[in-house]
């Protein structure tokens, strides 16, 4: 990882001072950094890390970040991690041209690898396209109040699972891993990150003050997640109805989104949602049963369960 | 031309409803697709076009449309080529991940193509690099009325001369061209994209609202051009750092910027913006020299002779 950040450090040095300094801030803040984990930890578990298993874990961070700069602009959020967003402190603008070059900057670590760069360019493209299909559906779906289950499931593969995968896959890709264990690594990767946005969803309705993130934020923009959804089904087809006509007219009316959030708190919605999140967590380690037994191999296992119990 | 529509089209459809509609209607809008144009008249003055060429000259195309995009965010524009701009029907939020779509598509289709996909890949990603260097150093420079001729002379050639570069010599290393060839249009491209931006720099003093474009915005949104910068030279240094502190105040006070306009048109910068332009594009038609002669060198040299004639 300290290489990682090396790597980080030197790829986002710009003599635009705006740029620079941006760019300086926005890496001390640090973060989770989860994705270049994964990539190190799958090459690890497929016989071991080289110096593109470094550039493949910083371009995931990269593009990451390039991401959260964007959705801050989308979400019209003004924190983030607890701190005050780049949007917020600059501008909505300076945020996608800053998202823009550290999205440009994760190309270009990509492209400096020896071996497989197109490969891994083709995974985090594919990657790229979906997050923006999925954000573009969920904003779809958000005007109309009538999210289903398929779009739901859709959404947090493509806003989150779609690029822990290309993380882990790079990670196995630059290790020469065989198509068995990267099949198995996709698998993992794909429901961690389920996990991984089902909590998240979770945290918007139960104590996720701690992440940073102020609790209800996704009600007020309308976005219909898993709690609300497992809550929706345990009422009648009237009463449901009757439930998502009244988050389409949240935007207009904050005082509905209380009356929402009480209804979810009710009817278990939490509770049920807690249960799916573990559901993908045990998935996911049943994954890793392909792979060899190794020290990184036991690390993924230990990832998942952390994911399922975090608190931040 | 007909092939790279075709592909734009077939590159652009999804199955998130938001997003195709989208696409077909920004598709539908079109625009001078200069950039294409450059890529597949480059190629033919190289011997010739081919399967890869269109899908260079589609990624160029696509990249200029992603970056329309993210620019008007950036820019807060209302209307674009005469007609509304997706941020103000849709939203800014759409703008931005539309963007990103359009920019991943033409990542794909470069990956797609038979030969050099990965060093037609390093020249875009330079160009999207300088694309967002280029706006974050406007933004930073407008800020503080401190832009000098060099600082300009990097601005132009990021956010317009870059992709015009990478556009030509995508289309010179589809047909294989050597490498005095690829150099000389390397020259060419630069230049005409210095033109093409001086040109549309002068629009925005002089009679520009056939573009589609409101006369006036760089000033309003306190950008320095090529016009302001020739009148401030024809003046003493006390009289160029009162205009330069009025421009830093355009923002609060908008009948200040029509002094500043009136204090341009007064010391004849337009007319010396044009003759530099003029220059430019001579410049560009000088570079071609070193080509055989084909239809299309004589082609390239005529799209330059347009440029600056041109009056949209």
């Amino acid at each position: 990882m300290e290489e990682v950040s090396a790597m980080l450090d030197a790829s986002l040095r710009s003599d635009v001072a705006l740029l620079d300094a941006t760019n300086r801030s926005l890496l001390s803040q640090g973060g989770k950094q989860v994705r270049p984990v994964l990539t190190l930890l799958s090459a690890g578990a497929c016989g071991g890390i080289n110096a593109d298993t470094v550039r493949f874990a910083a371009a995931a961070e990269l593009i990451h970040n390039a991401t959260l700069l964007h959705d801050d602009v989308v979400d019209g959020a003004t924190v983030r991690r607890g701190r005050p967003t780049l949007m917020s402190i600059l501008s909505g603008p300076a945020s996608v041209l800053v998202g823009d070059y550290w999205l440009v900057k994760a190309i270009r670590c990509i492209l400096d690898a020896e071996q497989y760069s197109e490969r891994v360019i083709r995974l985090f493209a594919k990657t790229l396209s979906d997050l923006s299909e999925g954000e573009l559906l969920q904003m779809q779906k958000a005007s109309r109040g009538d999210t289903t289950r398929e779009d739901y499931r859709r959404i947090i593969y493509s806003k989150t699972a779609s690029l822990f995968e290309a993380a882990v896959l790079s990670g196995a890709v630059s290790a020469g891993a065989p198509e068995e264990w990267t099949a198995a690594l996709a698998g993992y990767a794909r429901n961690l990150g389920l996990a991984f946005q089902v909590k998240d969803d979770i945290f918007d309705y139960a104590g996720g003050e701690a992440l940073g993130k102020p609790v209800g934020i996704d009600l007020r923009e309308q976005k219909i997640t898993l709690p609300l959804l497992c809550a929706l089904e345990a009422v009648t087809e009237e009463e449901a109805s009757a439930v998502r006509a009244m988050v389409c007219r949240i935007s207009d009316m904050p005082d509905v989104a209380v009356r929402v959030r009480n209804f979810v708190l009710e009817q278990g919605g939490v509770e049920k949602a807690v249960l799916e999140m573990e559901k993908y967590i045990r998935e996911a380690i049943f994954c890793l049963e392909e792979l060899p037994s190794t020290a990184e191999k036991s690390y993924l296992a230990e990832l998942a369960r952390f994911v399922g119990e975090r608190t931040f």
